[in-house]
């Protein structure tokens, strides 16, 4: 029986990426309580880094919200293996987006939107978050945006 | 009936400004639990950004210092719009500042103070937090300053 | 009677400094429910700051993972002030980490591990958790990591 999520990613065309391994001493998520704390996803699909760079300087903001989006995707796999069901996401409760730029750059909200969209897409209303979006000289192994997240999870 | 807090703040001659619709595809504040995580806030008032720029790089200290004073007051018009009434705050938990810096810049604590001396003018404390305060090359439409935060509140 | 955690820190020849207080207008953390929420603490042991200067120009790698690993210590001596005993930590939820750098510098990860590798010295699994790096222009005072927590803990 596929859940209401699964299916809803399948009519979006969505195949989420393999979840991917910390690059680091850490774990991709903890459950505390109903909150799933993601860490940050970097625009990595099975094992390759497709957006590296920075806003403002060769990167695009159609290229900044592509990364943004798999940052997402990313997201979503992980809460999918820590929770076992994305049907048991109650709320995206909040993303936290870094965006690699220049600092003339200033469309950090039309970048992050890539996974706040994705969000919106996937769960309709419960996808609705709060979020930041800020710059950053740069990020692990030269990607452009990265994005970690809390979701809330029936218990 | 006025409640303690809006007493507090006409006490202290402040008005709140409009909550912000924020400038994506996001929602201000998201109500998990007894917590309330608010989307990253900038200095808005009436629609009208008010500092842009980057400190060490035009802006002083003492701007900042009212950029953040004006994030905060951003975070306030959230909280209550989220939960009705400021009284029902408990506790502030916890504010991330980011401020728009030169490399050379050091003085984040004290831009950062503008949001965190607001909060314990208006709630003494129960107003103290935990909080980060680092740069960024740039924020979100050229702005000086952006604060997020997560409050705790009566359920 | 000493503690696991007291004994574990002894193990590992590891003393933690004593809690710093906070450079500005906050508190040192907040306990909210179950978790603790630890302000971004900077490498100081007994007030002097032992790691300035950026990523990429003049700090290394090795230095950085140090300065983290500091940052990490100051966690510890903060939770520990919080709720009088790192016993009664049953998770370290999430590290945000944030590495002074140049726009060049790439290996964030390895610098944040000195404050990863810490938890799990010292908690081991119960340590792992999940955490964000990111690059940022400059930090307060200058230093060149800032690292701030969340934990779990027994109610």
């Amino acid at each position: 029986m596929t859940g209401h999520i699964d299916a809803r990613l399948a009519e979006l065309g969505i195949v989420l990426p393999k979840s991917a391994a910390p690059v680091a001493a850490y774990v991709p998520s903890v459950v505390s309580g109903n909150l799933v704390f993601v860490s940050g996803q970097i625009p990595i699909r099975d094992g390759d880094i497709l957006y590296k760079g920075r806003l403002g300087d060769g990167v695009t903001v159609e290229d900044g919200y592509q990364a943004a989006r798999l940052c997402g995707l990313n997201l979503l796999a992980q809460v999918r293996d820590a929770v076992g069901d994305l049907d048991r996401v109650r709320r995206v409760v909040k993303l936290g987006g870094f965006v690699a730029c220049v600092p003339e750059f200033s469309d950090h909200p039309k970048v992050i939107n890539g996974a706040s969209d994705l969000m919106i897409d996937v769960f309709g209303e419960t996808g609705r978050h709060a979020r930041f979006a800020v710059g950053a000289p740069s990020l692990p192994l030269g990607v452009a945006v990265e994005v970690d997240g809390v979701f809330e999870v029936l218990s």
